[in-house]
């Protein structure tokens, strides 16, 4: 699944404004009597849950309970005589909709002339006011930057009020669904194990104690999964880590009671979620205390701090050492994973032979063809869930990023041009993720040409070899460079690493061209998975993404160093009505071909029905 | 001209002991003389002179006096009672020779067991003890990590004696030759205009005073050039830059008259080098004082902290403003710098039609064919000097890094392999730089193989599209790919900047693969040149670089952002008696059409000689 660059949330825009909706205009109100109760002249409500998720559940949408407007990016802040709610131009349109008759302004970000919200702040609260939000929803990067900036003006931060608690009566519940245990042979190593090197890593730093906030990385850990986060297969949780303890913090009603039997035997001491904080005020830390501030809410590193300060100790800011070590894969896992892969790719087979086959003779909607998926993937061994919600986008439509297909909204697919479908299941032994790019009618010479250099690109990287100490940097511009050499470039990522069980979109490894100043770049190595899925999307025409999902692999070592490779964990036909063979070099060629060929060999085994057999013998064929 | 990454000096070795050489012995003696009346229980001698060139003139050879070893790189340290010399594998059988019965023990870099300078002195020098050397040639990194090191054992630094001074009675003067000015035309940009340029960007740091120790820099400031290091056409010099005063330090006897007048013109106030210092002591610092840490050695920035200290001034250390500056090359001197390119381009294919007609017939060794090449090369209108000493490397002589023949050890060049030849010339209008690997007899067709696939990878390079913020990092792998793809690696970066009638090594761009954790890139910009040169090195048996240098240019600009290529600067045919065309794909079969066309179009102007015009023709045929 593709990642985008996300406008960042203080980006700039341009005002607008519009005219009456009572539900929400009362609810300002309730919140403006909080605030004067709590002294808080600026109430601002992001998007987020307590650990920076990528989906947020409906407990945490107080931006759209206070403005009506319901999209993924957006941030509203409430003064005293105003409202303004901040977001990117994806949502201009909807957000003008939805919040008309709100008294919210639209603040258009990255438009001309637009503050962002911390210029916003800056420029209009006073000496002695104060900005309010609830700490937990804001990353550490965000707060402390409002904090020394509003410092400047001496406005502090009121950061331990969630108003929305108060105001928000029906408010949905926290998530909190039951937790399950992954046994030690389908994860490759114990949390035992796994604590262990942890705790090294804790000793390399200087640490005794060490407070983990990422989500995926506590449940690699102690092999334990969640259903708190649509999509993602974790828990709401903290763990407090020290030489001899080992704290989960997790909500009551989640703990079965097979997680509890296997917390008592593997020695994890379970604790409500909420108490986390005050548990960390008042334990005895006996050594420095590790934390990523990347990971970490800003209450929770004001907290840190607060106790560091007090006890005389120091807090380390470091890179979290589960994310390495969950990142290279074990033998274990690669095995399961290459299995899942296999199913996956036969399934996601299966459903390309159907759009094929049914658009034109029955009604397909972009929605209908998701659903569709969806439940074929749903009948393989193992299925939890959807490792995000399937991507579906008809020609136009799949020019733009975040196009999200609703059964009301979506279009029709008919035998013309495109439909893109970016999917992908979390099993019991993998979480995957693909993109194709489907033939279901004519296409242009220029569509034709898109779709080619989108496979070049795809394969080359796929094809590379590099040396050990490489990162993704330096291999991005064999996927981009034939669309480079065209004149057109793809506005996100080549590709990003993947969980097991676990997250679709994890670290540090990723493929982009970009460099971030000051930024250190996570190598590649064996066993790390990562996605390979090069683009093109013209506005109001098409849009094209082909991904397959590759694993690092040793090759060769000799007096040069260590060579390392990819191989294919993705085995589906690409589309070869959409090859121009005009647009590949022999080599190009030479490697769809071998390409294709893999794919009969791995997954004709696993097709039933002889029609798609048949079908998929011809759309893997050799050509020249 | 390649630039190997050189263990650095501090590096690990295994120590190695030998006999008898009485006047190294007496120098010695005479040294721990004046290391006693100086209170230093260690002395330490680098390779280096105040500016840190990349050649040092005879008066800085300090260490080669006091050990006899007269590599390029070797530090050597004098205790009470003993003596140690550290150098790398390249010299490791040279300095032993050398350094026979002198009683230094060589420090063999890298090899197990033997510890880096650093770690020597701190487990051999006790508290309260002192470490001396000359603080003009040791950068401030490595004076930084000392002092800190040491500091931990009470240790202190020493740094403002130059011992040999005393010692070394028959020392050579320090290089000293008339500058002269290069007229505003021929630098296409104003002294006091790229000043203003200069005075923008302290501003922007929050400075009024700046020193520039970097001589390619100040040259490229003043438009002034000098004679005093080995190739490169620089004046040992410093500047310190306010807000209304330029002041140059050099020796008062390279100033001629044309240079006095010039600088009383334009505003420059001459003084003289050795005062620098002094002078940084005594003046008035009106602000923050700017400096760039990289380039500055040790003493001189101690003095700067010092001074900071006492005024209650900041020091900034940031790059220095005039890098950037000068390697975007301005229109006027990308103009020449083509000009010079074609004439020096067409100048080394006559000498490659005069090694192919030559060799078998006539005696010819590596250093005659080096020294034809570079007499051929002095008949070029406008040419000062050669910009290095011309490699020139015939077959498994080739493979060895930093290989230099000499009149006395040249191998014959016979009528079987291939002859590696690296050179280039500094002009009035541009420095050249450029290899050519060219076949003299048979050759195998592993050789082939490697040369081949070293063409590719060249090609591939130049013909890169890029976005603009790509670094050299990011295109680097396509001039590797090609031997990566067969398990081959070459340990040398693959390009690097080139100054205009300035150095042949200049930054702040390069293309190398390897990440260094915390170091910013150089994104690449139209203006930019920069060399192109993969290699195979197979010891024993071969060696192969082809070099081009490159201009950065910009192409395409659309909603994607702007496109880069570049544009060839060298055409000289590439040996197509050593390209085995089934080791390419057809792009970059076309890729060498497409270039020999050029060549022949470009260089065939320039060539008088019917006989050499009529090879050309065959050189550059096409193949298929």
């Amino acid at each position: 699944m593709v990642q985008f660059f996300l406008a960042n949330i203080f980006g700039k825009g341009e005002m607008v404004t519009k005219m009456e909706n009572t539900v929400v205009k009362e609810r300002i109100k309730r919140l403006r009597e909080e605030m004067a109760k709590n002294g808080i002249d600026y109430y601002m409500m992001p998007t987020s849950d307590f650990h920076n998720s990528e989906y947020s559940a409906d407990f945490f949408k107080v931006r759209e309970y206070f403005c009506g407007f319901d999209g993924s990016n957006g941030t509203l802040l409430v003064g005293r005589d105003d409202a303004k709610m901040w977001t990117d131009g994806r949502y201009f349109i909807q957000a003008e909709n939805q919040m008309k008759g709100t008294g919210v302004e639209l603040m258009k970000m990255l438009e001309a002339g637009v503050p962002t919200i911390s210029e916003y702040l800056l420029s209009n609260m006073e000496k002695g006011q104060v900005l309010g939000f609830d700490g937990r929803v804001i990353s550490t990067s965000i707060g402390e930057d409002l904090e020394k900036k509003l410092g400047t003006k001496e406005v502090t931060l009121k950061i331990d009020k969630d108003l929305a608690e108060t105001v928000w009566t029906d408010r949905p519940l926290l998530p909190c669904h039951d937790m399950y245990v992954l046994s030690d042979d389908l994860c490759g190593k114990s949390f035992k194990d796994k604590l262990s090197e942890v705790r090294k890593k804790m000793q390399e730093y200087g640490t005794k104690t060490y407070l983990l906030s990422k989500l995926d990385d506590i449940m690699w850990l102690t092999n334990l999964r969640g259903n708190d986060v649509e999509c993602n297969p974790v828990a709401l949780s903290y763990a407090v880590i020290t030489m001899d303890s080992f704290t989960l913090f997790v909500q009551e009603k989640e703990i079965t009671k097979d997680v509890r039997t296997y917390c008592d035997k593997v020695g994890i001491t379970l604790k409500e979620y909420g108490d986390v904080l005050q548990y960390v005020k008042e334990m005895k830390a006996e050594g420095n205390i590790l934390f990523d501030k990347r990971n970490t809410n800003f209450i929770t590193f004001k907290v840190l701090l607060d106790k560091v300060k007090k006890e005389d100790l120091r807090l380390i800011n470091a890179k979290d050492p589960t994310e390495d070590l969950k990142a290279a894969k074990n033998d274990v896992e690669l095995k399961n994973i290459r299995e899942v892969y296999l199913r996956d790719s036969a399934k996601l087979t299966e459903f390309i032979y159907w759009v094929k086959n049914t658009v034109g003779k029955e009604p397909v909607t972009e929605y209908t063809a998701a659903m569709k998926l969806d439940s074929m993937r749903a009948e393989l061994p193992g299925f939890i869930e959807l490792s995000f919600p399937t991507i579906s986008a008809y020609n136009a439509n799949a020019a733009m990023a975040h196009y999200e297909a609703t059964k009301d909204n979506a279009a029709e697919v008919k035998k013309q041009g495109l439909l893109l479908v970016d999917s992908g299941g979390t099993y019991m032994g993998g979480t995957t993720d693909v993109t194709r790019t489907i033939v279901v009618g004519d296409l242009s010479d220029e569509i034709k040409k898109h779709y080619t250099l989108t496979v070049c690109g795809m394969l080359r990287l796929a094809n590379a070899n590099f040396l050990e100490g490489c990162t993704g940097k330096n291999v991005d511009i064999l996927a981009r460079g034939p669309l480079w050499n065209a004149g057109i470039d793809y506005k996100h990522g080549t590709g990003h690493g993947i969980g097991y069980i676990l997250n679709v979109h994890e670290g540090p490894q990723n493929i982009r061209w970009r460099f971030t100043p000051g930024q250190n770049e996570a190598p590649l190595v064996p066993g790390m998975i990562v996605s390979d899925e090069p683009g093109v999307y013209i506005e109001g025409s098409h849009g094209i993404r082909i991904e397959n999902i590759l694993e690092v692999v040793g090759g060769v070592e000799n007096e040069y160093g260590k060579f390392l490779h990819f191989a294919h964990l993705t085995y589906a036909p690409i589309d070869l009505e959409a090859i121009d063979t005009k647009y590949m070099d022999d080599s190009d060629i030479r490697a769809l071909n071998d390409y294709h060929k893999m794919v009969f060999e791995k997954v004709s085994p696993l097709i039933r029905d002889e029609a798609v057999l048949g079908w998929l013998k011809e759309a893997t064929r050799e050509i020249n």
